[in-house]
């Protein structure tokens, strides 16, 4: 395992980090948070601001990030952002690539590139209230495209299998997690 | 049900379409897309464009969306844009909005207010190769703020759990969706 700098990843703050969840398991824990506020039709504005870790709010963002969510005209929107189903895939190739490039870091590996192409199949039917598949996707193709100067094929393989094993958004959507949903009327 | 224009959205349009895709199964059916390209580090470029409907392309998005996913610096980013997990809770309350004012507005009623709190627990050791609960979020906890003027409070609840039964992200998260990830190396 090298400590140097590698794919932009702080190796030795990694090492630092794991060290420090294993002496306080409490270090590992967070609560992410994001909040949207309803425009018209289907437009709603995002905001991703602070989250707590181990029990405290972090304090490095000064501005939330702000996102839009729509959808487009032949789902009854006007285009003022990608739709809700479209950034569940945008989030598991965010997820993908992190986890990739970090555990290629603290192997040594070296990425020179790492994309992914998401894609998902969905039928509205029951969204709309008609019978038919499920509300959600049915299927989830996600196709990663890695270059490394240093790793062999089997390498770049066994750890794009380790990245799925670990990574935290194929976990939510491979396996149920429970949901619990509050409506306050004001 | 109204056929009026409300709550932004075209109830014409959406009964239109539901007897279109009664007519026509094939016209329910969407393939969505998200790429992302790798930066540096934990930062990546994503972007949504073109969707597939009925076996055609969506042509109403002169150019693809752009967001950036990255981790905050106790996760060894630099803060560039929200990361892959929080949009996951993102992307929960958009799909929550769409869903109640849409199905509100087919029924009549008028929606003032429609906001969301999103929050989910997670622990990172899974993801940081420790022994741990599961990768993802343990739990995630969605609260709906509603307002109308012309809705009684038992309709407003009935329709936050009729959302929660067609939610596609909701359906994807509390219930399992088989993802399936390939690797090309060049």
């Amino acid at each position: 395992m090298s400590t140097t700098a590698s794919n932009g990843i702080d190796v030795a703050q990694l090492i630092d980090t794991i060290e420090a969840i294993k002496a306080d398991p409490n270090v590992g824990e967070f609560t992410f948070r994001a909040r949207s506020t309803w425009q018209s039709g289907t437009h709603s504005l995002g905001e991703i601001g602070a989250f707590t870790h181990a029990g405290e709010q972090d304090h490095t963002r000064v501005a939330p990030f702000r996102l839009e969510g729509d959808e487009p005209p032949v789902l009854l929107g006007q285009n003022n952002g990608p739709n809700a189903v479209e950034l569940l895939l945008q989030a598991l190739g965010f997820c993908y690539a992190v986890g990739y490039v970090a555990n290629a870091a603290a192997r040594g590996i070296e990425i020179s590139r790492m994309d992914y192409e998401i894609e998902g199949d969905l039928d509205v039917r029951s969204f709309l209230g008609l019978e038919g598949a499920r509300a959600g996707f049915t299927a989830i193709r996600a196709k990663g495209t890695v270059s490394s100067p240093n790793a062999t094929p089997e390498q770049l393989r066994e750890l794009c299998q380790y990245v799925q094993d670990t990574s935290p958004v194929r976990d939510n959507l491979a396996n149920p997690v429970p949901v619990q949903t509050s409506l306050e009327i004001v």
